[in-house]
């Protein structure tokens, strides 16, 4: 199924009272999928929590996916900015940074809780991000092995479902606490089991 | 917080006709979890899925979390069988065996999918399994290690973070048509980037 992605580009650009609708209710969509997950987000609260109409927001994004899909766009950009990766030690720091962030953490287990009945939101948040920079972590990873820095058999591609598992398992394990020191110890563990020798 | 979970050596033995009431019940508890997940499933919707009563379900199991922890307990044992690991092969085996059944595939995934709202049902999963098997892996990851087949600086805590974070990773990316011999060799493949040479 193909999802038609409803950007800023799409729409007329509006009055400024109908842009702060806009920002309510994108804000309201993505606090509501943190706070209670895609399945129990509807479309009538996140209206409530904007101070909108159900049909302010119904006349902008036609289901509650496309509108979950919108905030994420709004809040990450679309296309979202293309990380720069010198090397493996900036991937480890950034990517520390990203999951020791207890609202990122939050969002990221609601989008793994959402595969199973709203598959096409977690689609669409990997489409956004994990593309990009995804083959940036690749071409690190690549990068990495020709300077010696991972075992010459290295697999890029294994590599990211090695250290994108590790995640999501920190995020199940761990407490929202923890800092991105302690977070970068876990990742630096994990990548060091893998063969990085830095 | 410490849940007591009510197992079947707590209750009295109970004529046959409560046992079958009973086993409908953790039948219906389950499949709904695995179905409609912990939050969207409800006391009432069991009750109805098991032909009882509201009140049947609620003299058995005080609440909808003590319920569903008692239907993962009548599906798995309580205590479950303490796996017995030769090595490291037969690890994978078994791991890829359980990984690729696609009803165990949508049950871990709806126990990921609760540790935002149900923790205490993840951790009771983590309690019933997750403590002996855990165990278990451990230590064929340390038997491995001194037999050559891992890095001598393994870590076996590691490992079993890099691993489970795999199967989650294996769980949100790949088809539940995914079969126990590509679900091995994508465990496989982790496990070499991760040093095992067998």
């Amino acid at each position: 199924m193909y999802i038609k992605v409803v950007t800023s580009a799409d729409r007329a650009p509006g009055r400024p009272r109908s842009r702060e609708a806009d920002a309510a209710i994108l804000d309201a969509a993505l606090d509501l999928l943190i706070e209670s997950g895609a399945g129990a987000t509807s479309i009538e609260q996140v209206a409530r929590r904007a101070g909108v109409t159900r049909a302010t927001v119904y006349r902008r994004f036609p289901d509650k996916t496309r509108l979950l899909i919108a905030a994420l766009e709004a809040a990450y950009g679309n296309p979202p900015r293309t990380p720069e990766i010198a090397d493996l030690e900036q991937l480890l720091s950034g990517w520390s940074t990203a999951v020791a962030d207890p609202r990122q953490r939050r969002l990221l287990r609601r989008l793994y809780g959402a595969i199973e009945d709203q598959p096409e939101l977690a689609r669409a948040y990997q489409d956004l991000f994990g593309r990009h920079r995804d083959q940036a972590r690749r071409d690190v990873f690549a990068h990495a092995r020709e300077s010696g820095h991972l075992p010459s058999d290295s697999d890029p591609d294994v590599l990211l479902d090695l250290l994108t598992g590790a995640i999501w398992q920190h995020l199940a394990t761990r407490p929202d606490t923890c800092t991105p020191a302690e977070t970068k110890d876990y990742l630096r563990a994990v990548l060091h089991q893998a063969g990085y020798r830095p």
